[in-house]
């Protein structure tokens, strides 16, 4: 039973897919990292920002999940972070309709005294400075540190982000994200030199193609499960990263040889994510689905060639 | 030791690359294919035309590598199938430069006596009609035929194609023509729907994103072995399908597992291919590089989790 602090945003999305739209949802990184993690034996904790106009309905949500959101600041007369986005009909691409930041732009995060010796940190999508501030607040190294990024970070805060990446174990970047932060096209020359800025492991996300990760002159790949229909990937990148983590907090075990079993978790978790809009099936997923959806993992790759 | 059939293009190819470019060098679907199968114990033959433009030492190179070469017809005074391409930086896109279809224009294969009783019978990409011509010269029902083919013949002889495709086991095919052919753009409902057409294996090759393989309700997924830098895609997928098709001639076991099997061989041989321009790489490969890369592919996808 490991303990894992999530990091990250909590927001509300408003989602349009060709499948049709939602009004302002439950969303944010940490909250689809949180409800992964918490499908596993841990004790997970949020460290976030909210307005008054958060339900109480959506923390108390979250507490049903075993989530400790003691770490959730809510601001007086502040406003919730809101994400608006719209996908095109391959939904591989979408276009941000609006990005609201609300209490987030003023956001200092304050993690509750139990959670400052965590087994796994894991740092969502944030202001590479907030992510750092949250690392100086460790009283103890966690044993793995897990980052994620995207390339806005690249683009406006590239010497605070170098500074966050030496101090962690694991980053989580997507294959667009990973050249432009590399100047490399081939992926492997990318992970490798992204690796020389910090991370002992690489895991770049490819979507509906799949997941790498690097580490050292090592490389697993855990393919997307292929799906019927893929109705909504809000989250799906959040959704992997808490699967990734909740599982190795759960099991304890770092080694690469488990870090590929994370990465499969991962993969496995998001395909359910996608099947609904935001969280909605995400906060339904059963034990015996994901044991399930495990076997179909192991049926999609597994393979028996003898090698002379 | 199982009897390989290769029908499809020998040409010349000129190709630029963000790396460099050629001058007329070997090319051709049913080149690819025969120099892949060839690296398995199978007796290959091809079936095909070329002008008597086309070097005699380019069909010595063939016949030394063991694949029988009396199929490939010489039209006097003739000239051999010419494409030109150049590849875009990303090398996942490429604009043809030029198509000349020459002595290919008026084609009538014929099948060499020996090779009418294929265990294999792999029709290469070509007129839909021509494929259909050779499978009408069999003295047997192959074991397995395998077809590929691309959006060009959807667009231009449609008909043609769905009867070719009734008579045929497995077809590969890329991602985007799998959705132009089934209207689909998931590619299970893709594959399901091109199976109702006819093959009882539907192979979706997606380039660097690796190949599904679909029969009945089961999916296989082999990755593209990642690389430090891919040269020249060209002939890649061609180069799949031959190692595909050689393997499972060599094995002759055509259940569903070892079908598994042979994408991963496919997966191996292409990852050869795309080294350096053209066939180069794939003419020099070593049998013991063959079992080493294999080996990575286990280390790449092969993982140990337990399902409770």
């Amino acid at each position: 039973m490991g303990k894992l602090l999530v990091v990250g945003t909590v927001a509300f999305d408003a989602i349009e897919t060709p499948f049709g739209k939602t009004d302002k949802i439950l969303g944010g990184a940490a909250t689809f990292i949180s409800l992964a993690a918490a499908l596993y034996k841990t004790k997970t904790g949020i460290v976030s920002v909210v307005g008054d106009d958060f339900p109480e309905a959506y923390t108390e949500l979250l507490q049903q999940k075993g989530i400790d959101t003691s770490g959730i600041e809510v601001v007086p007369g502040g406003k919730t972070f809101f994400w608006s986005g719209r996908y095109h009909n391959d939904l591989n691409r979408r276009d941000t309709l609006a990005t609201e930041l609300n209490v987030l732009a003023d956001f200092n995060p304050v993690v509750p005294e139990g959670f400052r010796n965590p087994d796994v940190l894991m740092l969502g999508n944030l202001h590479p400075e907030i992510q750092m501030d949250v690392i100086r607040q460790m009283r103890t190294r966690p044993k793995l540190t897990v980052l994620d990024t995207m390339n806005y970070w690249m683009d406006h805060t590239w010497d605070s982000l170098m500074d966050v990446i030496r101090e962690i174990d694991v980053i989580t970047i997507n294959d667009e994200e990973a050249r432009q932060m590399s100047g490399q096209y081939s992926l492997v020359k990318a992970a490798g030199m992204i690796s020389a800025m910090g991370p002992d492991y690489v895991v770049i996300k490819k979507g509906e193609n799949g997941a790498l990760l690097f580490h050292e002159d090592r490389i697993f790949f855990a393919p997307a499960l292929p799906l019927e229909e893929v109705f909504d990937p809000t989250g799906a990148g959040d959704t992997f990263a808490g699967g990734f983590a909740g599982y190795l907090a759960e099991s304890g075990n770092l080694s690469f040889e488990n870090m590929k079993n994370a990465v499969i978790h991962g993969s496995n978790l998001a395909s359910f994510s996608v099947e609904r809009f935001g969280t909605e099936r995400l906060l339904e997923v059963q034990p015996g689905e994901l044991s399930a959806r495990l076997q179909q993992f192991r049926e999609l790759t597994q393979f028996d060639i003898e090698v002379e």
